[in-house]
C-alpha cells in the first residue's frame, strides 16, 4: 500500500496544516477552526476527556463530501463525521487531530414511498424533523433512543431505545445507504426492494461502523403506520425479579407490545421528584401498546393478567394522550431525574444488553454491587430486549470518585459479559467501550481490523474509535 | 501477501493432489473421491453446467473443519461448503476444482434457551429437524425457503421464504455465527444478547456471503412460539393489479399477516393438475395468519374486507389443520406443480424482488414478455415483500431454447433493477446472477472484493461466487 496511513496517537501536523488551507480555500465561511466551535464538535458525555478536532466543515452536499474526503485522503487526515453530538462514548473525539465533518446541514428529504413504507434522507435530518415532516403521510419512523439524534448519527452507532422491542434498531430499519468511501466515490449499497441475497450485506457493514469506514450520505428508512390506538400506563411489582418475569412472559406470550421499560426504585424516586409524579418509588414498568381499539384492548388485557400473576398491585392506565405524553416524558426525562438526586454531580451513563432471562440477575446484581460501594446509580432499562441503562452520579473534579466509577463501569461489563451479554446494547464502542469489546468479541476483533484495513487504508475515517 | 492465492478459472493441481492425499490420510471413510458422490455435490439447478469437486469430506465437528482449512490454506486449495444442495444458482459448483465440505454431519443442537426465544446448532441440522426438535419446547425457527434446506445454507443464502413477511429473513433471524476463518481459527461474531451495538456487524456479513469469507460452524437463531390458533385460506382476484393492491393494503394497515403468498393463473392451474384441487383458476392469494382466536379472528376480518374491495369473489377459510396442510403443501409443490405442465421439461427457476408498490407492474410486464415469447412461465410470489419467482419450462437439451431461457432471465433481471429493485430476494448469487450483481450494485462490488481479499486473501473459500 502506497498511500500514508495515519499511526493510532500521532498527529499530522504538515497534512492537517495543508488540510485546513484547503478547506478554507474551497469551503469559506463553511470552514471553521474557532475554539468554541471546536469544542462543541467534541462534546462527549461522561469522564471521557474531550479531544478538539482542528476544523469543522459543514457540507451540504455528496460531492462536498467527496471533495472533502480528497482533501483528507491527499494529506492523510482524519474525519471525524458529527450529528448532534449525543453520542455517549466519546465517538466524536479527535484523539489525533483532524477534520470534523458536521452533517447537520444535509437534511433534506429525498422522497417518501407511501405505498412501500420507506422514504430516502439525508443523514443531518434529526428523527423528530423526520417525524414532523412525515406526519401527514400517516407513517412515522418509529426508533426513539431518547435524545433527537440525527438519523446518521442514529445509523452509524446502531441506536435503538424504546420502541425497538417491537420495531428492531437501526440495523434492521435502515434498508439500503449511500456512503462515501475512502477512495471518494459515493456507492450505494442496496436498491430499495424490502429483502435482498444480492452480496455481501454493506447496509449492514456500515450501520454501526460509527464512521470508521465511510461518511453516510443518504439513508434509506422502513416506516411503519401511526397506530390508530396507543395505550399505556405504568406498573409497579414488588422486585426487579417480578418485574422482569412479567417482561418474560409478556415476550414469550408474543404480545406484541411496543415499548416494555424498566425503572428501578431509586430512578422512579428521581422521576417522581424531577416530573411531579406521584408513582409507587418500586421497581416499575412504563408499557405501550399499539394497533386499533381491538387488539390494544386485547394485548393490554392480556398483559395485566400476566402483571398480576406477579404480584403487580396493578396496572395504572392512561388512554388519554396527554397523560400518555406526560408519562413518556418522564421517562425520558430520566437522565436529568437522575441528574436532580445529587445536584452538581456529572452522571456517567452507560448500557449493557443481556438475554432476558438473565436480566433480573444482572440487574439484582449490579444493585448489589452499587449498594456494596456506596454509589447512587438509579438503573433504567428497555426490558423486553435485556437493555439497560446505569445512570451513575459522581463528582468528576474528583480523581477518587472518577477511578471508583470506572472500576463500577469494569464491574458492570465484566459482569454482562458473563452472562452471554454485550457490553452495548445500543450506545456503540467509540472509546469508552474498547477494552470492554476487546473482551467481548476477542479474536473477531481481528476481523473488524482487516475490514478496516480493506475498506480504510489510510484509517482516515474516525481513527481511534471502535479498536486500536 | 506472500501466500499463494487462487487465479480464477485456474485448477492448482499440485495442490489440489498434495490436499487429497492429505485428508484421506486424516479422514480415512470420510474423505470420498468416487464420481457419483461428487456429481451429487456439484447438483445444481436450472440451466447451470455442474462443476464437480475432486474430493467431498465430511467434517464432525469445529476443529476438523478448521483442520481441513488448515490443509487447503497450506495448499492453496478451494473448499465448497455444502449442505442439502438446495441452492438454485449453482453455489456449490467447483469451477476451480477443490473441496467440497459437506456438513451434514454436524447436525447438533448446543442449547435451547426457551426464556429467551434462541437456540444454538451446528449448521447441518435441517430447518424440519430443528422444528421437530423443539415442538416440545412450544417455539418454533419460522423461517421456511420451502425446501428442507439447512440451516447453514439458509445463513449463507440469507434464505427467507413464505413466512418472511412477518418474521423476516435470516438476516433478523440469526443473532450470532462461529466461523472457521481462512487463518483457521474459530471466530464468535456475537454473544447471545438480543441486540448488541459492539462494533462491526460481523454476523450479517457472514449471513449471505455464500461461503465466500468462511465456514459457518454454529449458529444462535431467534425462535417463536408456535401460535395458539393458524388460520388461512386462498384468496382469488380479477387481476394481478387487485391482488397486489390487496396486499399493499394489508401491510401499511399494519395487519401482521404471517404468509401472503401470490400464484398466477398458470400456476393456479398447475397446483390444480398436480394437488388435485380445484381453485378458481385466476390470480391468487394464499394467506395465513398466527395469533390466538381473538386476533387471528380480527386479521382475518380485516383482509377480507380489504379483499372485497380489491374485486375479491371470496376468501375460503380453512380453519381445519389438515385442509390447511393441503393447502400449503399444494403451494410448496409449486416446483413439482410447475414441472407437470410440459413432462420432460426443464425448470429455470428464479426469484427477483421489488418494492411491493412495483409489484404489480413488474408481475405485468413479466406476463406480457412471457406471451411475446411465447414462453411458458409460471409465476408464485412472496407479495409481502415484493418477491416473486418465475419457473421457466423449457428444453435443456435444446442451445436455442436454453438462449430463450437465458435472454427471458437478463429481461426480467433488468426490468426488477429498472423498479429499484434487487436480482435476488432469497436465492442468492452464487454464479447464475453474476452479472446481475454488478448490474445492480456497481462500484459497491469493489468494496465486496476489497472484504473478500481482506478475510479471505488466498481465495480459497468457494471461489468463482457472488463476484469475479
Amino acid at each position: 500500500m502506497a498511500l500514508k496511513a495515519i499511526r493510532a496517537g500521532s498527529r499530522n501536523e504538515t497534512g492537517i496544516d495543508t488540510a485546513k488551507a484547503q478547506l478554507a480555500a474551497r469551503f469559506g465561511d463553511r470552514f471553521q477552526t474557532g475554539e468554541a466551535i471546536r469544542a462543541q464538535h467534541a462534546h462527549t458525555t461522561t469522564y471521557i476527556p474531550a479531544q478538539l478536532p482542528d476544523g469543522v466543515v459543514f457540507p451540504e452536499s455528496a460531492d462536498e463530501v467527496r471533495e472533502i474526503v480528497a482533501i483528507a485522503a491527499a494529506n492523510t487526515v482524519p474525519l471525524i463525521p458529527f450529528g448532534t453530538g449525543s453520542s455517549l462514548e466519546g465517538h466524536v473525539n479527535a484523539p489525533n487531530g483532524g477534520i470534523s465533518v458536521d452533517m447537520m446541514r444535509m437534511n433534506r428529504v429525498f422522497e417518501v414511498n407511501a405505498e412501500d413504507l420507506d422514504c430516502r434522507v439525508e443523514p443531518g435530518i434529526t428523527r423528530e424533523e423526520l417525524n414532523t415532516y412525515l406526519r401527514d403521510t400517516g407513517l412515522f419512523f418509529p426508533i426513539d433512543p431518547g435524545a433527537n439524534a440525527s438519523i446518521g448519527g442514529m445509523a452509524s452507532t446502531r441506536a435503538s431505545g424504546t420502541n425497538a422491542v417491537r420495531y428492531g434498531t437501526m440495523k434492521d430499519n435502515v434498508l439500503a445507504l449511500t456512503v462515501v468511501t475512502a477512495d471518494g466515490r459515493e456507492v450505494r449499497t442496496a436498491h430499495r426492494a424490502r429483502k435482498s441475497s444480492a452480496g455481501y450485506d454493506l447496509t449492514r457493514l456500515f450501520v454501526g461502523a460509527e464512521g470508521t469506514l465511510g461518511i453516510i450520505t443518504s439513508i434509506t428508512l422502513r416506516l411503519q403506520g401511526i397506530p390508530e390506538v396507543i395505550s399505556g400506563g405504568v406498573c409497579p411489582f414488588p422486585t426487579i425479579a417480578d418485574a422482569c418475569n412479567a417482561v418474560i412472559l409478556t415476550i414469550q406470550s408474543g404480545i406484541p407490545v411496543a415499548r416494555i421499560e424498566l425503572l428501578d426504585a431509586l430512578q422512579m424516586k428521581a422521576c417522581n421528584n424531577y416530573s411531579g409524579l406521584s408513582y409507587e418509588q418500586t421497581p416499575t414498568l412504563f408499557v405501550e401498546f399499539h394497533g386499533n381499539s381491538e387488539s390494544v384492548e386485547m394485548q393490554s388485557r392480556h398483559f395485566d393478567e400476566i402483571a398480576a400473576d406477579f404480584g403487580s398491585s396493578g396496572f395504572i392506565w392512561t388512554t388519554n394522550p396527554e397523560e400518555r405524553a406526560r408519562l413518556w416524558k418522564a421517562r425520558h426525562n430520566a437522565y436529568w431525574a437522575q441528574k436532580s438526586l445529587i445536584p452538581g454531580a456529572a452522571i456517567l451513563s452507560t448500557d449493557v444488553c443481556v438475554p432476558i432471562s438473565r436480566l433480573a440477575d444482572c440487574v439484582a446484581a449490579t444493585h448489589e454491587d452499587i449498594a456494596a460501594h456506596g454509589l447512587t446509580a438509579p438503573i433504567v432499562g428497555h426490558a423486553g430486549d435485556g437493555n439497560f441503562h446505569v445512570g451513575l452520579l459522581f463528582d468528576d473534579k474528583d480523581a477518587a470518585d472518577v477511578a471508583r466509577a470506572e472500576a463500577f463501569v469494569e464491574r458492570l461489563n465484566a459482569r454482562a459479559l458473563s452472562m452471554d451479554g454485550t457490553c452495548t446494547g445500543e450506545h456503540g464502542i467509540g472509546q469508552g467501550k474498547m477494552p470492554f469489546l476487546e473482551a467481548e468479541l476477542g479474536d473477531a476483533l481481528d476481523l473488524m481490523r482487516q475490514v478496516k484495513r480493506s475498506l480504510d487504508p489510510q484509517g482516515i475515517f474516525n481513527p481511534g474509535k471502535i479498536f486500536a
